[in-house]
């Protein structure tokens, strides 16, 4: 299997922005996340703030997109418009380079190529609720609701711009359930996937 | 991770079937298949073809089971019988030894274990819809009539008696598209798992 991009999506608080950040780092390629959003930001002259809320969740789910709807760019909804420079940065990085890319459908956008693994990474809702309370701290929304929240959103964006179902195992080339294998189990049979003979 | 004992779950065509026999053989440990239907048929009395059917299939999918519908074995439809010997059946073998089980919702009835690897093996439509012919040879239905007809009667049967989706990538520890890694990458990458450091 030769593939040169992964794309990893996630559930909330299941360590996958962690793994894909470890696995980048292993392989010795750029791990695209945060950096996108500085990308996009330069590019479309949003905030970065509103990049990185509104990229991955639901299509005005953010009170100040309203304020764009029916005057966005274009013709298109502010949110539509962050789609399509999304989509097209996306393509250019697969373009360019080997790396992987955490998040933002970018295994939908990329489902044309053949070097691309997609990859969904969970694990139960316990595990996850423990994590974001380690990773993220404590706040007034008890972790479960924390938890419901932002994985509605991803789903309900998924489902808006892909027409797909969000952690439906078809989706992607493999699942992995964080919490079977761990962090660094999961980057490391990622990272043998990558490099072995499969 | 340490697991004793390995469940496959499939799409009709992925070739999941082949993948947990190799498995098993390359493990050394026993793949329980058809080996399953004959310990059940055994058990229960009720005759090979009639398990095969049923115990994966939709409840009172197989023209037969109705007949006994209000007059089976114990006050249960044999459909229910069938699936509460099923259920012993398995979790006897799974505290009996290291094996490997295909289907039959095994997942689902060894859920509390905690030496159990939940695997769920796919392939894009197309791909399997090439297989069936191949291993099965060609019927009077076009293969993806006949591929969406199984897919629907082994999701019904899972809904039915685990309440859970299947396919969901949250149901498995892992998911694997076998037209990405291919049936030999298929058995190594889990080879590797079960036996490997992560």
């Amino acid at each position: 299997m030769k593939k040169r991009i992964v794309t990893i999506s996630r559930e909330f608080g299941s360590g996958g922005r962690t793994i894909g950040k470890q696995l980048a780092e292993k392989l010795g390629v750029p791990c695209y996340d945060k950096e996108l959003i500085e990308k996009l930001a330069e590019q479309t002259g949003l905030a970065k703030k509103f990049i990185e809320e509104q990229g991955e969740y639901a299509p005005a789910s953010h009170p100040f997109s309203y304020a764009f709807v029916g005057r966005g760019v274009n013709g298109l909804s502010v949110s539509d418009y962050l789609w399509n420079e999304q989509r097209k940065k996306i393509q250019e990085i697969a373009e360019k380079e080997a790396c992987v890319i955490v998040g933002r459908c970018a295994d939908y956008i990329l489902r044309e190529r053949k070097d691309v693994l997609n990859v969904f990474i969970h694990a139960p809702k316990e595990e996850r609720a423990k994590r974001i309370v380690e990773v993220y701290g404590e706040t007034d929304t008890e972790p479960l609701k924390r938890l419901r929240d932002k994985d509605k959103k991803r789903a309900v964006n998924y489902r808006y711009y892909t027409d797909q179902e969000w952690g439906r195992a078809q989706n992607y080339h493999l699942t992995i359930d964080s919490s079977a294998f761990g962090i660094e189990g999961s980057v490391n049979l990622l990272f043998n996937i990558l490099t072995g003979e499969e």
